[in-house]
């Protein structure tokens, strides 16, 4: 299995790659990044997803917070709320702003997100070949009470950032995936990947909208390898992040069941459960999926470097069926 | 004298205003400030001049060094090198990168530079109205040997924070200024003043490029007001600066008498020499210029309030011709 593509969000799958990294240092992994989260700011475009991918693999992330930059400062967001320029609500770093200057000049300049990507990891040297899950503009949506009886749509960041999705989400809308097609070189690595991998990333806002971008869920489901996902639920609850909300917004449970039932069988060869859900296995192979409880907290490296082997050692059982 | 205008550059210009702000409180000051030193670096518009202007009179500059902020970080800027992009000649700070989003943003959103300035204002309350020379587009260049034996135009801020004004300047061409018109306010402040003062800024590049638009120096010289500067030039040399690099680009001499007979009798009342230029004195005068040698070393507030005061004395002398 040495070609491998990852379907990824922000911390989750930021930190499943490194751990896959470190399994097998010798494949070659394509990472194909959920863009619904960008967002612009100030002008500039902020990649969160790409850029937490980037950061946690080429060194450069704050630990303890899973995204941004380590040894971050906050100058420039003191002087534009000095300004009174919002919103002020979105954390963005001096050090991390460097990089969507830079993004934000390429893109004036011309060049397709996928480009600008692989420009700015030649700095990161991530080990794995990042692309944006499209090069057209999708932005993440979700549908809210607006307090007067009706409902609003807000962007996928104020939702989780401002409001830390603190209030019921009725939908959730990838805005623009439906005229968006896959970034140069995502269907290709699809087509030549021998193993696809669903790392414990929110299925609905990262996996769910990289999906849902026309091309990519069927190039998948017809590849014709092992697709293999990690439960990004465990016990009843999301692991890191909230997904339950986005989870509910779609009528799908908070259970590591039924996250495999909604990739469906169609999609997903096999599924891994955390130890602690140990009798969500029938259920996940009732429904024709291969399914595997193991340690799925990513509580340092060499844990999740073993919860990769153990998605890799999944996917050889599935391919031998 | 209640209406005052002043035709402004850097650092010269925004120290001298502080002092004319002690000198007179109660007056209406506006300042037309220099833009061709404007400069697009990483995607962001930057108004030096400007902003020089704003942050010493609003309180935000880095005294000793003139321009910047106080307290500057430089986080951004160190990132934007490790990305490789440059230029990496131009000390961009983070909390001066702030302004410049703001500025860009808002001429982005279609604000022109004057509403931009204004609204930098509304933050930074610099007692005085500035109002950028024209809405317009204008960049000065400088025309330098290319090193094979022919000649080349480079951006003003090459020329001077780059190349530090190290090799001769051929030619000073303020790129654009002849389809620009004065930005709203200019023509009708100088229409409405009751003196016009020019600080002891570059005469070149700052109030040269000012009196480049059409119609700026033909209101001055028509406003029938006196119109008042003091010579940057002391001793033979520029007190800050490299105005004497400027001023040989155009033929004028380095000394005090040169750089009135520059302006001319045409459009200057009244010239203030340093002390030490005493002896100018009398060869301005026969240019039809009255002029006085008071101290000009703006060394502290009080000392640059002093020179207010003595300019505005001349405009007095002036205008009781």
């Amino acid at each position: 299995m040495r070609r491998i593509v990852v379907l990824a969000g922000g911390v989750g799958g930021a930190r499943f790659l490194r751990g896959l990294r470190q399994a097998v240092p010798e494949a070659e992994i394509t990472v194909i990044g959920n863009t619904g989260d960008d967002i612009h700011l100030f002008g500039l475009k902020v990649c969160p997803d790409l850029d937490t991918v980037m950061y946690t693999l080429g060194g450069g992330i704050h630990e303890e917070q899973g995204w941004g930059r380590a040894g971050e400062s906050f100058s420039v967001k003191e002087e534009l709320a000095a300004y009174g320029v919002g919103p002020d609500w979105f954390g963005l770093g001096d050090r991390d702003i460097a990089t969507h200057i830079v993004r934000t000049q390429m893109i004036g300049a011309g060049y397709p997100l996928s480009a600008v990507t692989e420009a700015l990891c030649r700095r990161w040297q991530p080990g794995v070949r990042l692309l944006p899950m499209t090069d057209d503009r999708v932005e993440t949506h979700v549908v809210i009470d607006d307090g007067e009886g009706g409902r609003k749509a807000v962007h996928f960041q104020e939702y989780w950032v401002r409001l830390r999705a603190s209030v019921p989400a009725h939908a959730v809308v990838p805005v623009g995936a439906d005229r968006a097609t896959p970034a140069p070189g995502v269907l290709e690595a699809i087509g030549e990947a021998d193993v696809v991998l669903f790392p414990p990333s929110n299925p609905v806002v990262s996996i769910g909208t990289v999906l849902a971008v026309p091309g990519i869920r069927e190039a998948i489901a017809d590849a014709g390898v092992p697709v293999v996902g990690l439960s990004p639920i465990v016990g009843g609850a999301p692991v890191h992040g909230m997904a339950d909300r986005m989870l509910a917004a779609i009528g799908v449970g908070t259970t590591a069941a039924a996250v495999a039932g909604h990739y469906g069988s169609g999609l997903l060869d096999g599924w891994l459960v955390d130890t602690v859900d140990e009798s969500a296995v029938k259920t996940v192979e009732t429904d024709g999926i291969r399914c595997r409880a193991v340690p799925l907290m990513m509580t340092d490296l060499e844990a999740t470097a073993t919860m990769a082997r153990e998605a890799l050692a999944l996917a050889g059982e599935v391919r031998s069926l």
